[in-house]
């Protein structure tokens, strides 16, 4: 596919970083993957160096083709870092999917299924009012989706008090482990119970605000997502 | 509960890092509640600086009191790290659950209902064999509790392959948010649906391994958790 005019490389760049010292089998870099895996993601875990300390935090975000936003009040340090920071911030940010826990005869291969996505990159403060509002937009829609259209949009207060940050999808992996236990030939004589605990997935019934005016239908958007 | 001789302090004593600069009424510096946010995860998202740039991986981990351990191989960067850093590793270990997703009248007003746990510290490589194999059983024990005496312990060789670190609990907080959507009073006629959509929790039933003899039942400390 690559080198054609209409279509986009369908994979990214390994680079140091994102080859895994181990387990390499389990690593991938395609897009299709790695944007499935961060679609299916509420909260991602940011990381940035403060004072030479590594912090990790959890916070929403939305994905707008192959930039990542991530939003929040003026005052929270990594936003604040990040507009302060030239030519912008040093950050890490990962999307983990819990699918199921593995129990094997040996303690040693027990393991979880899970399918994970590594972001490593500079995050940039969004200045463009046309480009916050499209990363607001994309970040309501990522929560639940067809739903920036169906709330009131920020008011220029709200959106004074809002920074949001860019972090491009460049050097990027994404990390899966799926199937079986797999134990060393000589333990499957063993008695234990050897296979797979799936999580549950998916949503209960929505509950309403206990403010909302009576009548108030469930729209389609969510009433879909709980079928 | 402070100064008696067989009690420990309830909670946290908030440091600089660990005061939020913002949404300072979620934070909570709470030992029952860490402890059980922690003990609910699966998988923390472990960060560190490499070369100047922070990292966040996801990796299984186990409590035993107030002392956090992850594994993993001896090749694994972050472990190999620990064990050339002296004194240890600086790290920043968090733990996030979503519970549910937050649907308010205004686009500013979205949120997700969520509990975390981050913890700042340093992180050292476990040598001592006792201490070793105490974390081992607690990061099987972790997945399912109960398991690591219905498995095979780890051999020599599996030993010899894997790393250990300690991160003890000192700098600790929790952040949460529950309850429904908080609109602002002018917002609240909008005809928009508000409230939350929950996330479901729990498992699905056991798949036993394609190599399992048959016959095998499921165990009763499975068969618990997905009663």
């Amino acid at each position: 596919m690559q080198g054609t005019r209409e279509s986009q490389p369908a994979a990214y760049t390994p680079t140091d970083r994102t080859v895994p010292t181990r387990a390499a089998d389990r690593a991938s870099y395609d897009k299709e993957l790695v944007h499935a895996i961060l679609d299916e993601g509420y909260v991602c875990h940011l990381g940035f160096v403060r004072d030479g300390a590594p912090v990790v935090l959890p916070t929403l975000y939305g994905r707008v083709g192959e930039r990542l936003y991530v939003h929040g009040s003026t005052g929270s340090r990594p936003l604040r870092m990040t507009g302060k920071a030239d030519p912008g911030l040093a950050v890490c940010l990962t999307v983990t999917h819990v699918d199921g826990l593995v129990l094997a005869r040996s303690a040693f291969h027990h393991s979880i299924n899970y399918r994970s996505v590594v972001v490593h990159g500079t995050a940039y403060d969004v200045t463009d009012p046309d480009e916050r509002r499209t990363a607001l937009d994309a970040l309501v829609d990522h929560v639940v989706p067809g739903r920036s259209r169906d709330s009131r949009p920020a008011d220029k207060k709200e959106l004074a008090a809002t920074a949001v940050i860019r972090l491009d999808l460049n050097e990027v992996s994404a990390k899966l482990r799926t199937g079986a236990a797999n134990d060393e030939p000589e333990d499957l004589g063993l008695p234990h119970w050897a296979g797979v605990l799936p999580l549950r997935k998916g949503y209960e019934a929505p509950v309403p605000n206990p403010d909302l005016a009576p009548g108030t239908e469930v729209p389609d958007y969510l009433a879909a997502l709980t079928r």
